[in-house]
């Protein structure tokens, strides 16, 4: 499917009839909801889950298959060492507040944040300004839960407007203690009761429990599928006779334990990811197939503008973007542009999708670049995929703590001169020396960095000694020449060892699959009440409804031989035998998303002929059962539209009506 | 693929070339394995994850959409109440012994089991008396990491051989303050250091979190898929139109935190699952499909054979095995049979798969049979799949508990007269006399069973009063025939209510994956070291491995094309072009289990043709592109033969020496 055949529908202005329709249809649902419940955890039901297969399955083709990715499955219980080292231990948290009274429990920053708004808020309505809207704002109060519920209209004198005005304009920069400080000063409390809280303590949002037996061993639930992929980097390298660059990919579940789970899919404690990471020599970024996609104009929001406080988006090739810098680097752009087709294969409205580039502070320190892929719904501009460059931050920190190398060895075409400082050691006289102690006194003289190995060469040069402390072991250790020689040596390399960076296009499949659904939903301009979701057949829960036009027993077995028949082609089709009407059932299957219906009626008993209709038209052709067999083939595989794939066909119209 | 077309190979003698093709191939390996692994959880790499897919794939394909069942997918994370209502919370248990001195956990059976074992070896080691093998003993033992590693040959008195025979004669039957009894009656210690170990606490095998940032709702991580399955079952009977017997299916992951877990993939403690809930009306549990399965002949180990203590196999058609009751239902009987076909199409070898019957004390007490399919593997015969009828159990537990009714409301044909005993309370006098408590005593009295209704009604006509006690309500309450009247009433009834049965086939994906590796593997007769896996195409990672002779740059465009050709016919190929020999490319991939291999020589340069290599024969044979590629279209996709499939094609052969 190309962007042009993508019909732009217009955007969900009422959320109940798709919300009532994704209900009734069993799309998706609360879990455990005859137990009341657990808030930020659904069901799918069947077609919701067909749906979420078939984005999966066309995730795993346009990605793993197409790309030669090797794809891998780690468990999500995850070990706490693993987790401290990938900072996820110490920074994967938000700060809140409690409420000892009544037990409620705020984010900080949100808290604060909402309570100063409203005040400023008070303050205008007590001076008699008009607030003049700000889209960001309105946006960003979509997404949220608000706690502040009404706004009193008292005046503030102007030192304090300025205070707040400031203190909301680095709102994402304080840390816990300072939220707290802020509370204090400010007088922020628990805005339904007025009750005090306590001061902000971080909370993790892992889910932690114990693995094994004795419950020494603490883990974590994963929070992403990253992981798992950085620790097997030297098996997929052999894996891939290593040749670089390559692609992991894994599709699993992971869980982020939220505060306040809110908006649906949108923000949900265990959720099915796809992520990718792509493994490349940090001094070549570019991309093989870069030419294949550079054409390809892409609605992207670069930081700069941000910035400056504006929503213009620039419509540019990902060719020009990345020549003129405003996307780091040929890879990044070949995976922005790769997703913008995945999202099309799959029916995102092109006109709702932009590319969000993260703001300095947003980013991570190590992040060379970092894009979102962000869909629009009627809750705002939601992030779906995240495409960062993560440099070598992952590989670096796991072999730093494991003392494995997660490195490439290239061999060179032509080998290279190296010079370094390097350390030798006369270990006969160590033992005597250090003892028990002389292990530790070795490892640490060896794993000094260059830096300081030619440090500690000029002080033996200059001292004709050096003096140092190593942990665990008291007081200074001196060692002279007869213990030790660092030298500056010059060595020809023919190999070159890297650790590879990492471009990490990572997706949220729950929110791609709801955007999808506010995407394709629309209702019939006669009757509000009739939803329709035009799925394309690529990812409809069903490809083909089969509906007997009666309960006559001559149908049953044309039926169930056409079914017999469309599952040898591989498509996947449903009897509806019901008794109700036709259009009832076709009604029924508008609202599945089902893309086409073939009706068997009394013609078919005499000459075996079918009618075929299309969802979003409603328009219905009748032919032979192999023209009709042929025509869905060619509609469904080859992404042929219905005017060329039919034209062959009789127009049919129906008896009864819809 | 049919039985007749299986080849079954040798059993796996030498595991540890098994193991190192796994490892070198990455099929899968410890996870975590850089910071040391943690035991029972594995990552799959990119062969073993490229299998698990494709079995997963004809899963869905064989159950899912051949039989119309409503797939649903739903969290890992589960609160405590779900679980306490399903008894998991209470009985999904091992009783452990802890040494305090060590820190190592035991199970208490296995060690009580394992030390009496040890001393009765040792008494007749002592005695002289040669000890018979038994096959069933010694295949438990292979499945377990052995906690008593030598035998102490002492003599025992006649009296203490008895009552260690005794108690090995029932130890699946003992409680766990049984077990603590038994252990310091025989003086049962850790047999490697001789330290006490502490009485046998309950250890409960499900992993523990907490949701939410106030940490008071307790949760678990399923130890199932089945829960949420079952608690959407009305959401599902509407989805099926009300319709019955329908299936609902899931596949996804379940957690166990295991004792001590061994035995590579088959006993982990994060695996993937797939289980249907096939939902039947209790009083008919014909299938409609009986027909087309009923000639099966499968391989059963009946219950009753098993108690004679014997290993006969009855090979028995499921028609006969359901007529004679041994099975005891169709429904049963048909899954049974469609679980041994999925298995014949994935590739398991036939002659090493059976299906044992559980022993009356192994069942669940609301189960009304169930069978497992247990496969061979150099592990001993595994349970692979569980098939069990669970009767109304899980259903009827969680209505009670949540008060939601998950029934069917069936329409009669012919109404029914129904007589019951009802209830009558003149409520405005409970107000009065029970004030706050009313509705208490109320609720108890209309929640009464038939039989409980019926004997009430006996005490009130004998007594003129009924008395009983109402949890939460201090002392004996009476009520006479002013507060209450019980009748029995008569009445005609057009709606049937009914709870229905369940039959639940619940397959465990991880030990069908590592069974099915086994039964595919073999060594070429030339050389013990060079392992093939013959993975019938349906789920062989990679269909077609593409080999360009050497690295001329002539070959990379026909390479290039041929994919693209392929992967438009479905056929998921991979490009081998590393300077490797032929040979070596070959062999490397037949450890890979690739079915088929296309060469591009000079010959193809100058007029296209191409062979094809398959993997079990090594045979080849050359054609043109276009024969080649139905060639091979017809062998992955209509599983025909290698000498019907490429009978018009030229034999070829090799230059190069595998």
């Amino acid at each position: 499917m190309s962007e042009s055949t993508i019909t732009s529908r217009p955007p969900v202005q009422d959320r109940e009839v798709l919300e009532s329709l994704l209900k009734h249809r069993f799309f998706y649902g609360p879990s455990f909801e005859i137990y009341g419940g657990v808030s930020g955890l659904y069901d799918y039901g069947p077609a919701g889950c067909a749906l979420q297969a078939n984005i999966i399955d066309t995730w795993r083709k346009h990605f793993v298959l197409e790309e030669d990715m090797l794809e891998v499955d780690c468990p999500a219980l995850t070990p706490y060492d693993v987790l401290k080292t990938s900072g996820h231990v110490d920074k994967f948290a938000d700060w809140v507040s409690r409420d000892l009274a009544t037990g409620e429990i705020f984010r900080a920053d949100h808290l604060v944040e909402e309570v100063l708004e409203s005040r400023l808020k008070g303050d205008k309505e007590a001076r008699g300004v008009v607030e003049s809207t700000d889209p960001a704002k309105e946006e960003k109060d979509k997404k949220r839960k608000k706690k502040v519920k009404e706004t009193k209209a008292i005046k503030l004198d102007d030192e304090t407007v300025a205070e707040y005005e400031s203190i909301l304009a680095q709102i994402d920069g304080y840390s816990g203690p300072q939220l707290g400080e802020l509370m204090v000063k400010h007088k922020i409390v628990n805005p339904t009761t007025g009750g005090e809280l306590e001061a902000p303590r971080e909370f993790n949002l892992m889910f932690e429990t114990a693995i094994g037996p004795s419950g020494q061993l603490k883990g974590y639930l994963r929070p992403e599928t990253a992981q798992g992929q950085f620790l097997n980097f030297s098996k997929l390298l052999e894996s891939n006779n290593s040749k670089m660059p390559f692609a992991s990919a894994s599709i699993g579940k992971s869980f982020r334990n939220e505060i306040s789970p809110r908006a649906g899919l949108l923000r949900v404690r265990e959720f099915l990811m796809a992520e990718v990471e792509h493994f490349v020599d940090p001094n070549d970024k570019s991309h093989a197939r870069f030419d294949e996609i550079k054409d390809i104009r892409l609605r992207l929001w670069p930081m700069d503008v941000q910035a400056q406080g504006k929503t213009d988006i620039s419509e540019l090739s990902i060719g020009e973007a990345v020549s003129t810098g405003m996307i780091d680097n040929q890879t990044l752009g070949y995976f922005l542009a790769r997703i913008y087709l995945f999202m099309i294969k799959i029916g995102i409205d092109p006109k709702r999708m932009r590319f969000r580039q993260h703001m300095a502070n947003e980013m991570a320190h190590y992040a060379a670049d970092c894009w979102d892929c962000e869909l629009q719904s009627s809750y705002g501009w939601i992030e779906c995929v995240g495409c960062a460059d993560r440099s070598a931050y992952d590989l670096t920190v796991h072999s730093a703590r494991t003392k494995e190398k997660l490195v490439v060895r290239q061999t060179l075409d032509e080998p290279v001169t190296v010079e370094s400082f390097e350390v030798e050691l006369q270990k006969k006289k160590f033992g005597p020396k250090f003892r028990k102690d002389a292990p530790k006194v070795e490892e640490f003289l060896l794993s000094r960095t260059e830096c300081e190995r030619e440090n500690l060469a000029q002080e033996l040069k200059d001292t004709g000694k050096i003096v140092f402390e190593v942990a665990g072991i008291d007081g200074k250790i001196e060692l002279d020449s007869s213990f030790i020689t660092i030298e500056k040596r010059t060595r020809v390399e023919h190999i070159r060892e890297y650790t590879p960076n990492v471009i990490e296009p990572s997706f949220g499949i729950g929110r791609i699959l709801y955007s999808l659904i506010e995407h394709s939903f629309w209702t019939r301009p006669e009757d509000a009440q009739r939803g329709v979701l035009s799925f394309p057949p690529t990812v409809s829960p069903t490809k083909v409804l089969v509906v007997p036009l009666s309960s006559n027993a001559e149908f049953t077995p044309i039926a169930r031989e056409l079914v017999s028949k469309l599952r040898r082609l591989g498509i996947q089709s449903k009897v509806d035998d019901s008794s109700a009407s036709i259009g009832k059932r076709y009604a029924r299957n508008d609202e599945l998303g089902t893309p086409f219906g073939i009706t068997i009626d009394f013609q078919t008993v005499k000459d075996g002929s079918l009618t075929i209709r299309e969802r979003d038209s409603t328009k219905q052709v009748r032919g032979s059962q192999d023209e009709v067999l042929e025509a869905l083939r060619s509609l469904i595989f080859d992404g042929v539209s219905w005017e060329s794939g039919t034209s062959h066909l009789a127009t049919f119209v129906s008896q009864d009506i819809e």
